[in-house]
């Protein structure tokens, strides 16, 4: 069965060739949340932990992904990038990469989907957060911003 | 010929396997900086421009070869990280990625080596820029930590 979460999946490894070497899983989307997996054998590093550029893409990728299917679910189609991110490595992840895109406070997200109606362009921030044992391992702060809205 | 150059690159491809698939290549190093690149089409997004994660990967692998390069010249061996980073995506990028790492000032090197003699650990900031069509596309502000120096 095509759902909104197998179709974004389907996206991302259409999309982004980088994605399926990463080995991306769309492992839950909840309205509020999405969550994408990788595993670590092929985002290692020479210390045997995952590789900080496997965990930017992760995170970027759920971040996109959230919004991605926020949007789809009120019909608004444009061009969704990441403008500025900041990411900081709070501890080293030596398991599986599971990455937690979280919307912004309602407020925030009623401003950013008013803006697109009424100018057609947008711009948004939001969380990512990757766990490892209970803990904060990465966090990641992104700005994306939605453009060319048909 | 087995340069510091080339080992390096080597040690990209072993110790990191995602490092194959972008395709990365040690293009240049002249003491100061440090210049990688890597095709496009292996690491495009949805729009045929280049994926911020692939953006962000090669990056974070020029800040890193940089100061693993200045850290050999010197002897020093320990574990090089990145702790945090800050990535603005300023244009497109529509061709191949290449990212150009730059020393830090001479004050800020000293600073960071002397910690590393003294305390055997040390942080470092670096810049790395990715050109396009002359433009700077994406800039990347980033802290590295080096630990356990031997």
């Amino acid at each position: 069965m095509s759902t909104p979460t197998t179709e974004l999946e389907k996206r991302i490894f259409t999309d982004i060739p980088l994605a399926r070497h990463i080995g991306v899983r769309v492992v839950q989307f909840d309205g509020r949340t999405l969550v994408l997996s990788a595993p670590l054998a092929a985002n290692s590093n020479h210390k045997g932990t995952a590789f900080g550029g496997s965990l930017f893409s992760l995170a970027v990728l759920a971040g996109w992904g959230l919004l991605t299917l926020k949007l789809a679910e009120r019909g608004v189609e444009g061009e969704l990038v990441v403008q500025e991110s900041r990411v900081r490595y709070l501890l080293p992840v030596t398991g599986e990469l599971v990455a937690r895109a979280s919307l912004p406070e309602d407020r925030e997200l009623d401003r950013f989907l008013i803006a697109v109606d009424r100018y057609r362009k947008g711009r948004v921030r939001l969380n990512v957060s990757i766990e490892h044992d209970g803990r904060e391992a990465v966090r990641f702060e992104g700005t994306f911003a939605l453009l060319n809205v048909s």
